[in-house]
């Protein structure tokens, strides 16, 4: 096979965080989201997992769900500290019969405490329920400090918001071809200083082991100034690239994952931000090339940039330019 | 033409994330305020927007507006799910006998809750209605907390507080031409690290198309360590510069649009702080010279810097100058 | 001795903000936590010491104990001021009778107006009352800003979460031998654009008087783009490490301590983060190599790293390689 | 006079942000404690100055007062309010009959209402005055986000908590002579990568005019990986040097200004903290060395630093050297 035999040339990397027998074949290293296909073990879990960063990226509406959940918990626990020392010390409750009534007393009163909203029709007396609540709107007023942080660091967390095409495509290029991706910001932000870093992860037999070696692809352009529209990044497919002669199928068989890190200055957030993606050979397609995903609006007064275009392609025919290059 | 002769040995960049086909003749690519004259489609506006950043950007007062409006919009939600749960269960409403005053009454308890305040003049009782005012206070402090969090990122936004003089000059300079502009800190804060970048936008004619080519222009000084006072960007029209012995007229024909991106370490966030802004062939004075805009004070104790000078300047001949060159 | 005649024509740091004659022998420059073995005098200690720092870095449960002191002492100091102006003026504590009951209704008045819960079954009246109330929730108000912030500030400070190998270990590399140690992330963080610096502090005599001298060791890899699995750090020790030809009775001689510093750019924070540690010459293993903390999953989906192997190591024979060196 | 010889073979440098006819003589171009001795005009002085840095970087007393006076104007303003929609809209205060009584009624129900403690025994009715509370209350919350947010700005502000001696000495240095001054950290805080930049402005004749001229002064070393103890910034008076051969009358007659800027990584707020400082030649001491001021403590056990000794110095015959030189 060309391909491997020119391999050997190659130098991979060793600097990637990922060892050669790290899983490639069948599971991949990064995921689609960026987030690394990797379970850490031997340690407990409250000392593995960031708690805040865990509600940091959770999804809005999972988010409030918590939130609720701890509110109703808290308050749940507080109805029974009152209903043990007695809710006839809770001024105003008199009325309340039925152990169903008397706890829900102590359950809105524990959340009018919790809230500091105090409207006070109820309201603590003796020195165990005092406590009880001064302890209670104190622990409110941590809790709240906690979401106050948590809702800022949610909102103002820097994210690079990028749009990348789902597939990448093998595209003629030159005098021969090249692998291409294309991203664009989808809000309203602007990114700066632009870095983009293509690493392939490519599965080989090595004295009958199965072992993942990883390659640096060289692009025609890694770093930009400014990412205004879209920005195609291109791996021109040379001698300097590992999957230079490579037919269709001997690509596919390489398993290759093509992992993508784009770094950059963000000045919504006045922040380097940075995001990652990964492609397996699966979203590879053979033979085609991008359209224009940007052009001048109808009265030239602005540029027009459609989203839903960014992993618009066409079909081009590659197959004898393989052929007469092998 | 000599100016479109000199400039096919140029070589324009393509790394601007602006395309070739991208608008500049009749709009702008940047906005004098520094954002994109850009339009995004093809994904829902809720994905486009980023509501935070809209939010963190917005004037002052529509901001207050934004949420003194979000404030009696939750209000009369809530006053309205009062009603349905029947206002005879906030206790201490007797009195109120109209719907109006019944929904002020359910109005007034609402803000009551959810800035929880709770006087407790009115409160609520049954399960519904405490259920209802407990979601609302809940509401309250996760609403305000957002609302702390946009406050503290508004103040907090890092941002280079940069004037740039209205105009950019065309100066006699050496032996030859430059393009000028000025640039100076307005409020009380300092930067280091300060770089500029220029780059402009031309519009050419290729084979009968309008298309745009960007050149990045070299500046005399792109770096200073320190920009206490004021700093003129200068760019000095050499065989480098695609406005190389173009005349006053050539210019005007390549619709030309300046761009200009600043880039610096401000010690009041200790944050890269960057601005941009954007020029149009129709902001050139053609034929000026900037006059300065600092002093020594009278008692020679400080320096003066007179802010509404920037853009001070007085006419000075040329077009001699132009004509010998050509 | 071939290794003190060797050091002499290696050139020592002076770049480490630690002087030749620094406490090494004995005590250590770094402690493992990466703090600092320094003591500050000469100024007064709330000058040197940095309150809102020392609260961020403070374990979460002596966190919370002095935040609930502090709530306390602040209720037991205005239960006295409210007492001195006459508990008469707290309307609703009527019943009150013995210094007990009166101090307690005191005290729990002052927690509902500190954290705003104001029931307002016991309300101020008069003057001198209704401003200590004003005051105290003003207060309040300004206390839990600060607690929120510094909560804020507890979860949100960038951390490397690096796990270090509790040893470093001595062993035998290509030709010769080499100094190594590992780490990894234990947290579900990505580190990207990772550096690692080793320094070695060397005690030494020179002149019959102690001194320490420092040396950079240079690593096989001082930079990895990507941390996600672990990272072997490895100082070859050729002819410019100051640890050449050293046997392991010399090393121990040298009482060295191996300073280590990573810093790297976290995705979590967006922020580069940094983390130190360093180990003495008592944590050396000699004659040992790492086993491997990772490897595929059973069903080859994912990654396992195996974080309770940090430190797995094997012994490995090292003397005749010594005597063959020397 | 040989120095002014000289100095015209030196390139004097353009990048300091600060013009050739700014203050020197005189007056300083940067005050000791790093703010710039500069005054803007020309722009009202809202748009001039930034509130919040105003309020993050005032003294802690200052801050408190500000407030405090803020909370007391705001009160005083809604109690008139109250007042002119009728305090009898105020339910509870039926027994404030003189002006005072319901000045004071409505004083402090405003600063309850401002805090939202509202205990309710003072509670608003009617219409206008329910709009006012319900207003009031908002407002409070607002003030108190923004409260938060600036009491966090202040303490989580990244600074460098450097101490620079108050002297820059002139000692002899190798075969010559070199300018000294020193820095060090007074918190628990630890610096790395720290950079050191000196720049000095000398106050020069030319065709009769004033002018003032600007040198980068060369370091002996310019970067230190970590700053623990204590540094000290040697510029050797070399042939590049714009201070070569002057006699101590001729240093004095330049009214030379030494700017310094420290900048580093502080991995308290694992960000970039930068401070500056300034030295006129009247702080010059001519013919001094620096003494140490640290040591290893009594039981070798860790390193003390003596704050107090940041300036300990003492003289050393230098006058014989110069004249030998000239």
């Amino acid at each position: 096979m060309a391909g491997s035999h020119h391999k050997q040339r190659l130098r991979d990397i060793k600097d990637t965080g990922f060892g050669s027998n790290s899983s490639v074949e069948g599971g991949r290293l990064i995921n689609p989201d960026g987030s690394t296909n990797l379970r850490k073990v031997g340690i407990p879990i409250w000392e593995r997992i960031s708690i805040y960063h865990t509600l940091l990226r959770m999804k809005r509406a999972k988010f409030l769900i918590v939130i609720f959940t701890f509110y109703t918990s808290i308050n749940i626990f507080f109805a029974f500290l009152y209903l043990f020392t007695g809710v006839d010390h809770l001024v105003g409750t008199d009325g309340a019969t039925s152990f169903t009534e008397k706890f829900m007393e102590a359950f809105f009163f524990s959340s009018q405490t919790l809230t500091t909203v105090g409207y006070g029709r109820v309201s603590p007396s003796g020195m165990m329920t005092n406590f009880i609540a001064s302890t209670e709107s104190l622990m409110g007023i941590l809790s709240f400090a906690l979401v106050t942080g948590l809702i800022y660091g949610r909102f103002s967390r820097p994210r690079a918001y990028l749009l990348f095409s789902p597939n990448m495509i093998l595209a003629p290029f030159k005098e021969g071809k090249a692998l291409m991706l294309r991203v664009a910001t989808y809000k309203n932000n602007h990114l700066t200083d632009v870095e983009a870093q293509i690493t392939v992860a490519i599965h080989e037999k090595e004295h009958n082991k199965n072992v993942t070696r990883f390659y640096q692809l060289p692009l025609e352009l890694s770093r930009i100034n400014s990412l205004a529209l879209s920005w195609t990044i291109v791996h021109a497919i040379g001698e300097d690239s590992p999957l230079y002669n490579l037919s269709k199928k001997e690509i596919e068989e390489t398993k290759m994952e093509v992992i993508v890190i784009i770094k950059a200055f963000d000045d919504h957030f006045s922040n380097i931000v940075q995001q990652r993606t990964s492609y397996t050979y699966k979203q590879l397609i053979y033979g085609a090339k991008f359209l224009p995903m940007f052009e001048r609006s109808p009265d030239a007064a602005y540029t027009l940039l459609e989203l839903d275009r960014i992993n618009a392609y066409e079909m081009v025919p590659m197959e004898e330019k393989v052929l007469s290059e092998a």
